[in-house]
Formats: C-alpha cells, sequence, structure tokens
C-alpha cells in the first residue's frame, strides 16, 4: 500500500511529541533527582538519554525520506525542514537534564548547602516551555509559540537572582564554594534549556508567519 | 540564464566558509578584548553578531530554495540539510563570542586576577576545531572531521584544568570570587564553542560516511 504525505507528516509530528514528552520528563525527573537527593533517578535519566538520541536520529532519517520521496513544497517543506531542527534541539535539552543529574550526584555527597526554592521554579517554567513549544508546533499556533518566547525572561531573571544569591552565600562562607558553584551550574542548564524552548519557539514562528524572528528579539 | 543546481551548491559553500570565517575571527576578536582589556573591540564583536544572524538567515533561504527548486536526491539533500544545521551551530558560536564580549566588558572594571594563559591556549584550539569542521564540510572530507572530534577532549581537559585553578583562587581569596567565576563563565564559553565544532564535525562524518556517530562516541 501506498502511503501518503499526509500519514507521514501524522507520525512525523507524533514522533516529535513522544520525543518532547519524553525530554520534559527528563528534565522534571533530573530536578527530583536533586530535590530528593536520590542518585537512582539520576542515573536512570543519563541511562535515557540514548531513547531521545535514537529518537533523534529517527527523525531526521524520517525527514530525509519525506524530503526525497514526497519533495514537498512551500508549507510543507519548511515543516519538515523544522522537525529536523526541533529534533536537535531536544536532543540538547535532554544532553542538559543530563548535566543536571551529574552537577545533582555530586552534590549529593556534602550536605545540603540550602532548601531549594527557586531552582524547582525555573525547572517548572522551562519545562513548561518545551512542552508549549512543541504543541505550538505540532499546532501550528504562533500565538502560542509567541507566549514561549515572552516566557523566557522570567526564567532569565529567575537565573539571575539565584546566581546573585549563591554568590552572596560563597563570599560570606568559602567552604560552601563549590557547592554553590555546582547549583550555579544547574540554574544555568536549567536557562539553556529555556533558551532551546525559545528557539523551538522562534522557528515556529517563521514556520507559521513566515517571518524569521530569531535575531531580531533582543536578548 | 537558468541557473545550475551545482553553480548554487559552489555559491552555499562560499557562503558558509564566509560565515566560518566570520565566526572565528569573532571569536578571536573575543579574546582579544579580554586579554587586551579593550572594550572597543569587546563592542564591535557584539556588534558583528548581526552580520553572522544575516548569513544565518540567508544560509537557511538558500537551502530552501535550493530544496523546493531541484528537489536533491541522495548525497545532494544530505548536503542541503547538513548545510542549514551548521549554519544554526555557527550562529550559536558567534553568541557565544558575544557572551565572551559581555564578561570581558565586566572583567574590565576590576584588575585582572592573574595572566592568562590557558584560557588563550583554549581558544586557539576551539577556532581551530571551528574552521577544520568547516573545511571538513566543504572538502567532504570525513578524516578532517573526525580529527576534529579528537581534539574536543583537549579543551575539554584544558576546561577542568581552568576551573580548579580558578576554584583555588576563590576559596583562598573570597575577594576573587565574582572575577573568577566570569573567567570561569569564558571557559566553559570556549568549551561550548569547541562543543558546537564537534557537534559540526559529527555532521560531516554522517553526511560523508552515512553513519550516525553522534550519540555513538562516548562523551
Amino acid at each position: 500500500m501506498q502511503r501518503h504525505f499526509d500519514d507521514e507528516l501524522r507520525e512525523l509530528k507524533q514522533k516529535l511529541l513522544r520525543m518532547g514528552a519524553l525530554v520534559e520528563n527528563q528534565v522534571r525527573q533530573a530536578l527530583m533527582s536533586l530535590i530528593e537527593r536520590d542518585e537512582t533517578v539520576a542515573q536512570e535519566v543519563i541511562a535515557n538519554d540514548r531513547q531521545v538520541n535514537t529518537l533523534d536520529v529517527e527523525v531526521d532519517e524520517t525527514c530525509l525520506e519525506l524530503l526525497a520521496l514526497f519533495q514537498p513544497a512551500a508549507r510543507d517543506l519548511r515543516f519538515v525542514t523544522t522537525a529536523m531542527k526541533i529534533s536537535t534541539e531536544l536532543e540538547r535539552i535532554s544532553d542538559l537534564a543530563e548535566n543536571i543529574c551529574e552537577r545533582a550526584i555530586e552534590l549529593n555527597q556534602e550536605p545540603q548547602l540550602k532548601p531549594y526554592i527557586d531552582i524547582p521554579l525555573m525547572a517548572e517554567h522551562a519545562t513548561k516551555m518545551v512542552g508549549e513549544a512543541i504543541d505550538a508546533f505540532v499546532r501550528g499556533d504562533s500565538m502560542l509559540a509567541r507566549r514561549v518566547l515572552k516566557d523566557d525572561d522570567h526564567v532569565d531573571a529567575l537565573n539571575e537572582q539565584i546566581f546573585r544569591e549563591l554568590l552572596s552565600f560563597m563570599i560570606e562562607n568559602p567552604q560552601t564554594i563549590s557547592r554553590a558553584i555546582r547549583l550555579s551550574f544547574i540554574s544555568k542548564y536549567l536557562e539553556r534549556i529555556a533558551d532551546h524552548a525559545t528557539n523551538i519557539a522562534e522557528l515556529v514562528v517563521y514556520m507559521v508567519e513566515g517571518k524569521i524572528i530569531r535575531h531580531t528579539i533582543p536578548a
């Protein structure tokens, strides 16, 4: 039976949604490994990175096949090339979830520096952005994509705030330095996760509206 | 006059080489702004980021046009989709050069913490990797690309070493903390530049050999 382009597209969307859900879960579990000080969860996230990598390769191959077999034009062409790029962004988010777990494992060797309040909040924002960016792509919803772009400022502000707080810990008591630095890395990873969600959202706006807004929005 | 696909490909390669050279130069100048404590150079790099962004958009549009007009297959198709991805990587490198300059400007407000030895060395390695990765792409040289992959270990090791040294500064004298942290950020940015070069090199190996080696090489 001959497959139709629309069926293939639907399958591609499903695969990206699956990948997005997996990646969101990676980030959530990474945070759990930090907050619950649970190394088993951290190791799980690190192991699951393979699954995301496999999906990335699959999406890439699927897109190349679609381009070769159906030679889509205009909107469809843009959808397929955007899917390839989004898959790369998702894979990088999964790498960052892995990095969070690595730092969490290191932090587990020492007493907890402080109760974590802003970091989980930041993680919540960042994962929400990832989920919404993927939804915006699959639904071709540039309004939703633009909302994701706005949320990025909030994550950046939280990162700044966390950094300042950790800096004051370090200056007051040098014994906290190595822990504070690790926590500032985690905060930075979360900020980069939000940046990847922003990249996805920008790609969606471009795909839907034909306007390139990456590089035009002030950082 | 009808244009031929080969002419278009040649032009695309030229554009990517130009973009690569521009980005390499951004990183070199960013380092100069740090070492010479020269804010003017830093501001220049930040301003030049626009040029790289414009080239990124141009490469993207060119690739979409090539796909739509010529519907390339097999090797050519892979070349064009790889070019799109490489352009994104280059644009991110330029962003990181900008980040280096931002930290350099901040560091210029205070006395220099220490003579910079390893950071320039790291920058040299990283820019070399970027240049070689682009060359490998344009020439379709997977041997060269594999060499780039190996160099990444060296940059990672330098980053580790720099971080340890800066950590000892911070612990010995809390007054160095904010400078040491900024320097560790610069070191991290350079490591990420090398990572982007690695991404490009992995894409080249895949394009040439048809083997996906991203995700298979131990981090």
